[in-house]
């Protein structure tokens, strides 16, 4: 039983559409078969307005019947727990799960998100390419040698990975066939089709604005 | 019951000594009163002697009988799901405790651990200033509400959030009292302090070099 609400933004400019986060707890949702409902806190002044549902003033926020959560990593491991979809019944794989989902976010968010903060502003170069470089290498190694990241199937962990990934600014897919190889059997599920589709439509047809 | 094994280092140079993130294991194993032995991979050729165990050659890894872990925060959740006293048993606290381990991982880590990185070379102007600021001015106004994150008690995400903001080359402590007296809090516990002895004592009475 779930009583989900996901809160987003009511309107993003076309550039991060698809990208925002809430994504994450949709395709979640839609990979456990949970029905949800979306909620919306202003764009403009967002670093301000909802402070106290998100101290850092950004989205996604997961309510979940009386438990209230931000951080999209956080919203994610609540809602695999609920599934057996994203996250296997067995203790032992379940922390495989749980692992990854820290690596997707501590190991290599924390490399890819402030390379594109920096890249943003059209530095002559960017001091976290290297680093960038060497996690996405290693990672390809991993990804040479499996289909999904724990127990042959598609969990929690790949949904999180492949998000991480899947933009083709962060990830030069060219020399990382593995990679691609993965986000594309990850994008290509009609759980993140749906996700997707929901989330551009969201966006679409809100009538606020910046 | 637990059968716990912390891996780290044999050894590293004075600088990160007291830092290495095993310490995080330690700890909570010292909070939780679970015993735990400590075995070593060499830190020379670090980067590819044990990707085996850590596809990003990286420590600390935790193994509890069966369970094989790499990543300190998910090594961090495997322990505080065994003991009360890093993670409340009620369901809608014990989320929160998440939340704010993702959160220490996701949304402050992810700007001080690569704002050092480029720190260390030493640049004119360091482009994450800007945005590191801003994040612990926001944790700054958090940690003026609360002695602690979750429930009016210390849990795994004080540990957490205190090991990421203790050093004060990534936090300035000056504009930021509360901050300052929060982690103060954390590390005069009795468990971080026997966490810290071993670490430094760990690398002190190693005979490897690099």
């Amino acid at each position: 039983m779930s009583d989900i609400t996901i809160w987003t933004y009511d309107w993003v400019p076309e550039g991060p559409r698809g990208f925002v986060r809430d994504l994450r707890l949709r395709w979640a949702c839609e990979e456990s078969g949970l029905r949800y409902r979306v909620k919306t806190v202003p764009f403009k002044d967002r670093q301000t307005n909802h402070l106290g549902q998100h101290p850092f003033g950004q989205v996604p926020m997961l309510c979940d019947g009386d438990i209230e959560l931000f951080e999209s990593g956080a919203g994610l491991l609540h809602i695999a727990r609920k599934s057996e979809a994203l996250m296997p019944g067995d203790e032992r794989q379940a922390a495989k799960v749980v692992q990854w989902i820290v690596a997707a976010l501590s190991s290599v968010e924390i490399v890819t998100i402030p390379w594109w903060y920096i890249e943003k502003a059209g530095p002559s170069e960017n001091p976290l390419s290297g680093w960038m470089a060497t996690r996405l290498d290693q990672l390809e190694a991993v990804l040479e040698t499996r289909e999904w990241l724990v127990s042959d199937r598609f969990t929690a962990a790949d949904l999180l990975m492949a998000d991480v990934l899947r933009d083709d600014k962060i990830c030069d897919f060219g020399s990382r066939p593995a990679t691609q190889a993965y986000v594309s059997r990850a994008v290509d599920r009609p759980a993140f089709q749906a996700a997707y589709d929901a989330q551009m439509e969201h966006f679409s047809s809100s009538s606020a604005t910046d």
